[in-house]
């Protein structure tokens, strides 16, 4: 990737990861429990720069699996981004609902948006960001950096329409 | 049909019959008032059975109308099989919303879900389960086997997208 | 356009104004102030007849900026239609939530419904009916016919998928 690249993939990483993580601190479903560094908006800014980096790797390591499909546009690039941020606002706003049909309403959109927009290389990166995320989230949690109400679906979906 | 996709249509049906059902029991949406018949997870046993029938049912039905369409892959069935189930637990996340909104919002998922994967004779199918699941609703809820909070939307989805 | 493409569509953007503004009514995103003038349901006779002329309006700014696209079918019209309607109430249905994941959703519905449907010509009126509908309201709303909950996003929707 070119530098002009990486820069876009974090920027639009980090600005993803702060409204998401907003519409979680706003609903309750997170709470930072340490607040020992700066803040970005509602985010201690170590979360943005982790979910921008996450972004770049993720990219960077879809370029390496295989070559781009060169049937995918920049609208199905715009309707990836705005499908993986609908739904991460939508885990905020069904926080409170029961864990059943909130976690298989997501488990579907996320489903639909692979359906729609991925391959078997994208649903590998989503598999990685589906760990990965979660084994960084338990460990800062055990830390006591934040608590976390729900289970950890929405990081998981980082990676699914890329 | 073959014996293997009977069996992997039942299950399926049974098994989006008992995570919808469920979500509808855990909100209320729901209230079964007999439990004279053993449970499988939030349903009585009868129910998964009703809906993996019907599923069998409305494919035979729809093998018998037309030949299925070539250009359809088992990523569109993925893509309707998340599409239902996951409008099927929507209708258990707005069950307490207003019911005009609640139910524009349930016919105009099943309407984009039926102008992307659909075709007249889905929609005849979808037709045939918009009539039947209600009367077999209405006849089991006037026993008095269960209450029913909303107005039978859910099941008429079940075979929309099939 | 002919005579019955004018009556076609100003009944249907009559009917959508309708069913969203009574949603936004029972869900008190709408509260409407003055009942000088006759009611349609839960709305003013005004404001349907409002929506249905910019509805007739923007197809014909649509149809004079270029010739309309030969590869959309009716199914896209019955999409678009769907998925303007089903936003609508989506904003009624989520008006209670906290501003920033709610908003959005909103947006990120709209994005994927471009995405799907729309072109720069669909983006032009969609940018129209954004900065338009608002005016209108904020004329309508500081004479104090009715006072509105939310951020005005619904109304710039309407002319986003046509």
């Amino acid at each position: 990737m070119r530098v002009s690249d990486v820069v876009f993939l974090f920027v639009l990483g980090a600005a993803a990861a702060l409204v998401g993580d907003h519409s979680h601190v706003v609903t309750d479903t997170t709470e930072y429990l340490s607040h020992a560094v700066p803040s970005v908006w509602s985010s201690p800014i170590w979360f943005p720069i982790l979910v921008g980096a996450a972004t770049v790797s993720l990219a960077e390591l879809r370029l390496h699996l295989r070559a781009p499909r060169t049937s995918v546009s920049a609208r199905h690039g715009l309707a990836g981004v705005a499908a993986v941020i609908g739904i991460y606002v939508v885990t905020a706003l069904v926080h409170t609902a029961q864990a059943v049909p909130a976690t298989v309403l997501i488990y579907a959109l996320a489903a639909i948006t692979w359906c729609v927009l991925g391959d078997r290389y994208a649903a590998l990166c989503g598999v990685l960001a589906a760990v990965g995320g979660p084994v960084v989230e338990a460990v800062l949690a055990k830390a006591g950096l934040f608590r976390y109400a729900d289970d950890g679906v929405p990081r998981t979906l980082m990676g699914v329409a890329m």
